[in-house]
């Protein structure tokens, strides 16, 4: 198991234009420290995101590049989510002026006066869970993932704060320690980022800050030769998951269940008994609707979507 | 326990100017018969929905209206749903020119060529579950659920397609036996339809036609006197929810995570803390992305959201 | 030219239950008065529209439903609007709390504390202008069109301030004096509204409350036999429209611009070409952006449309 | 009046990391050549846009970038389009498998079989329309603007076929020989990059392929020193507008007339008045509903803009 350190700063985008931090084998067990969404300057109930976060420039610092030695265009990076450990004893969420799901933002503008601003501080408990000082009615199990898991775009330099085709700020809490990621690899070597763990996350992320997290994440990487996705992928012990991350909603939807029911075609399944299946077994949750773009969650079981297989 | 029988046409339409088909009093439990969503016009794999159903008008009949007696403008009708039994050995489900999650239809308009119609026909075995006879591959469990449960709008005649804020074709598993909904009641007598029950469906009723079937319902009312709602609320034994019906999709997930934290407010919460609360831990499902409207389901645990009543 | 004055209470839906005020045979030269979308209850600055309007039910009555007389389901009926006339001296717009494009809604449901109510009055001057009372700069020509014009549904009665495929609360400039209006005949008699008359209003109607007029409206009703439309179709002295109403308004674009593209085939065109004719020379705006449906204008000139046409 | 030559290959994103290709002077005039979106490489009727273009790696090549002397974050780019000449005498449309705003793509998925690519040839013709080769009916004339426009932003790289808040592929047929459009600089220098000139295009871009050409493009710039703006506007000699580019539409509506209400504001108009105004005076339409964003186009007059400056 090697630890990587951060060489310079973390980054706020994805993008094959830095230079990486590692070269990791795959099979490799790789570990590493990542930062929370705030670079952890919101750390009390008074640090008021718009005040404390002036002029840092921006948010949601990534831990990366990671060099994937022998990813080429076209294959596929195999992300198994090890472990993921607090390095601290306290988490944070806030209401933030430009995010919310259930305020006006950059996109969807509106003349109305502001949410005040509003932070929550939770530390942990000898159970593990995380109380809120302001409020111990606040309390939640520690369900840990990785808020931003993201290969970079061939072309493209993408904001931290952006999920997409290539992963990113996806937000979705089945990024978690015992689940596989696949992501697509558009250049070589991956340039693989990580980072914005969240301690607990709804579905949804509705105010649009999570139990913000710094943490020592832990994990392995596999690459797919010669076989492209266009979405990201999730494997499960019990499921099989694709994430769609697009503006509408629904669009957002079509991309996970179309893809969905193209890793099943991959399976075995004719396309339209696929569509069928999916129709009266698939499972599909929203991971947020508080991003650049929203991200939906389409799911199967591996029982169904290996019917056709001998593993099956 | 009192069976009813239809009188007269079903309605295609949740509609207050109808003659009510039985006086029902809060306290009892009926039963009544629904059909599928065709009518039962679609029995074999080569009746085409499209020539089928040419000439039978509209699609989605609906049992009722039921007139709830003492019901008035203001109150909300508790529905407990209490039992769904098929009253034949078959399901059926179908691609359907006009509807599908991946397919344009009369709103989401395109110009290419429709997918070709195709039946799917479902047997009961002797396990209970549903087994396709054109692919034994597709074989569900019996899941049932109300596909349509409906209060009538004082001013609208709304088509039994239409998921909307008194209920209607939601679509929604959570609509099931053990569960309570909640509805307003808008006109006196509160009007009430139900009807489209599913043997199983997924998130998002995919093609748009779930496991369709012929049921006996069994349910029990109740009323809230003078305690208005503006969407359904669902209780579950462990959770309660709120299904918002709206396009694009993230406004009826606005609706759904709004409602639930106006809910959240009723039983004791500040409203910025239940705000907080669902963003980590709050759940938000898409029960149909096909119909006139998209629905999304937001739910909370109760062990959370009663934390601040006694009985929590 | 008749004459003919609402019987009983104006509607607040258009319904084809309702009995007609009128008997209308194609060809003939009618008149009669139409509300203001606030029944004329909101007269003053100080009029505050959440206290004014408490218990006068519903918005924007419609005058009708004329019957007219041969019209049958699978008709067009084709409707000149030959004048609009005001019958006073004042209009009315404000800021009204659930209605606006850039403030939340039923729909579009945030947290925010809501914008401020705001009435603005405006009084014609001497050259046929409205002028505000509150500020002189706000000052605008006489540009009148029925907001709202609609046929009934053969199943549905649907709220007077919903634009959807039989027309309704559209909001659009183009239905002015001087322009055709063509809608779908469901029902026999067609049962036709019309009101809310605005003497001015920009596209997207953005506060959600144009220039609110009480006038005098003419009319000449047409049918077209045996041939049924979609989605409301405008006639202008140089242009083809059609108008689509949905959500969001990339779906109520679509509508627009693929009834217009059936349009022009039925002119001739071939599919593909008629696709290309409106990449180059079409136009798509916005004549709502605050109602239950947004509305979507496409339009193309009558010279390129009837290309294919001998009088072209 | 410089002419200035692309050095190297033509850049198919904004981006501030590559070397300017030329450095400008606020209040020089400048030309240079722009290529087509397909770098010239469809050419024929029978070019199929899928094999054609397979290997080309990427549409809507851009020139630039031009390093604009004296430009820094937070200061405003004003562009003067004094002129587009085309450097040949034919352009192309076609339709593109996965373009189109009638057409399932990347984002809105389907499972429908694609329509059919189709290539439109056009040539100029004496009196400087554009006549198809394929169907003389097909005929327009030269309405020529920049598609795309864009400086880059401080972090990301964004391809040119996005529209966003630094302008780049709008599609806007008001980015016009004498109008002026104002970008935000983030970056010192502002790395300017424009091409994608269309001969003529409707609103929308309906199958999402204008007239494309090839031409010389004439610009001046000038810098509003310290002076930030949030979106893209433009002034034309009657009127002042902001380009809005999100998903779904209605948000890239919102920001459209958002921004020119806060542009009112700086004007002197009071909020609530300037949403008066534009409510009965604004105009709102769509410029493209094919791109990775749509883009939605917010006017209104000066005459009604500036009344509160001397100059009015």
């Amino acid at each position: 198991m090697r630890h990587i350190e951060q060489i310079g700063d973390h980054s706020f985008a994805f993008s094959r234009y830095l230079e990486p931090i590692a070269h990791v084998q795959p099979g490799e067990i790789i570990t590493f420290n990542t930062e929370d969404c705030f670079k952890g300057l919101v750390t009390r109930e008074c640090d008021l995101a718009s005040e404390t976060l002036q002029g840092a420039g921006y948010l949601n610092p990534q831990t990366g590049p990671f060099y994937i030695e022998g990813a080429e265009p076209g294959d596929t990076l195999k992300v198994h989510i090890l472990d993921i450990q607090p390095t601290r004893d306290w988490v944070v969420s806030c209401i933030q002026k430009p995010l919310g799901g259930l305020t006006p933002n950059k996109y969807t503008r509106m003349i109305n006066e502001p949410v005040p601003e509003k932070n929550w501080i939770y530390h942990r408990d000898e159970e593990g869970w995380w109380t809120c000082d302001q409020n111990p009615k606040l309390r939640f199990p520690y369900e840990p993932f990785l808020g931003t898991i993201a290969t970079s775009d061939a072309l493209e330099v993408v904001s931290s704060l952006t999920p997409f085709d290539h992963g990113g700020n996806m937000d979705t809490p089945d990024t978690c320690p015992g689940n596989i990621v696949y992501l697509p690899v558009s250049v070589e070597g991956a340039y693989f980022f990580t980072g914005d763990c969240h301690a607990k996350q709804g579905q949804g992320e509705l105010c649009g800050v999570a139990l913000e997290l710094a943490a020592r994440v832990t994990l392995r990487f596999e690459l797919i030769k010669h076989k492209a996705i266009k979405w990201p992928r999730i494997e499960s012990p019990e499921e099989i998951m694709v994430v769609g991350s697009a503006k509408p909603m629904e669009d957002a939807s079509r991309i996970a269940y179309a893809e969905l029911l193209d890793w099943m075609v991959e399976l075995g399944w004719d396309k339209l008994d696929a569509y069928q299946a999916l129709t009266q077994d698939g499972k599909l949750y929203c991971a947020n609707m508080v991003d650049t773009n929203y991200s939906m969650v389409a799911k199967v079981s591996k029982k169904l979507a290996f019917a056709y297989q001998e593993k099956a």
